[in-house]
């Protein structure tokens, strides 16, 4: 049976150290998993994240940012994500809509509304069966970024309020539909936050 | 005062000739005339023009091709085109909102509902105060393009069936609102069309 998994969080969260190990433990049951990311996932939607990530002179509309986000979407969903649930396979992905609520809906203030009119658009009745979101305080995951040395995007260059804005709008997603969301605590070591994710996937896991 | 004025037309009808001879009479009345064209117009929606008409493998959904239509225009919009207007320019586009109507409403299929919302939402009240489509049977707007040997886009290489839709498309959009709207009968020579299209802009430049 195809399932349908999104994991979610601020910068610095620690998503690339969970996603290796959940694809681990999927891989260990055998689970025939499809692992994507937002915004990409085909050529085309890949190219689309490329213009949306790429620094610039240019202020770049909030408009533009969202639109760009959907057109990823729309083109992730139709030669990718739709395609391997008809299938039957495990979608797991890198950042999906609530990506999209928590950053230009509440970080940059485009507001709730403009969100869902494009979710329901591109995504009719499609949701997530589980979103993990990877819950940290944005001083200490920006913090991890830099004593990482991690390579950075437009997206990464933003104020710490904003990150703040987009932390209050993933906790707001959770508390909308608590049903299908789980907030995991990412203020500890690795191993840790990657078990509390795999527990709380277990709990969705057919 | 600003002004705000845009060339539509299907493929091979001579948008590229008309639109030089306006910008030489514009220019000969010292008109202060910004010209630009959709999809593009800033760095970053010329990015995403490229993306729109690469030649790809890829299957391009048609929402896709639509969203990122009106995110190149909201940047266009809000980094070009307002600036230039509420500086009291006169704008002339090669292309606007007229094009996603016909070429994705009715061309690919979407209907009107979901350009009108996006229109609605990137554009607000604002809407050009003349629309000149060059009007051409497909069939002979095809020909000219094989004769000039004109490099062609991922856009060009549709079906004469799907031109014959944007055309209707087009036409549609003149009978709807004829106030804005000026049909020029392009198959004829270079001048004449070029004359009769002056002569249809000249009713609004102010």
């Amino acid at each position: 049976m195809s399932q349908f998994f999104v994991l979610e969080g601020v910068e610095g969260a620690g998503k690339g150290t969970v996603l290796s190990g959940l694809i681990q433990r999927f891989s260990a049951r055998g689970t025939d998993l499809v692992v994507s990311r937002e915004p990409g996932g085909t050529p085309m939607a890949e190219e689309i994240r490329d213009v949306l990530l790429a620094k610039r002179n240019e202020v770049v509309a909030p408009d533009t940012e969202l639109l760009l986000m959907f057109a990823s979407r729309a083109q992730h969903l139709s030669e990718r994500i739709k395609p391997a649930l008809a299938a039957g396979q495990t979608v797991l992905l890198d950042r999906f809509t609530d990506a999209s609520y928590a950053y230009q809906g509440v970080g940059r203030g485009l507001g709730a509304d403009k969100v869902e009119q494009l979710e329901r658009w591109v995504q009719g009745d499609l949701r997530p069966d589980c979103v993990l979101i990877l819950d940290l305080d944005p001083q200490v995951g920006l913090a991890r970024i830099q004593a990482n040395a991690r390579a950075t995007d437009r997206l990464d260059g933003e104020t710490l309020e904003f990150y703040q804005r987009v932390r209050q709008g993933y906790q707001a997603r959770a508390a909308s539909a608590p049903d299908c969301y789980r907030v995991i605590n990412a203020d500890d070591s690795p191993e840790r936050v990657l078990d509390a994710a795999w527990t709380a996937l277990g709990e969705f896991i057919e």
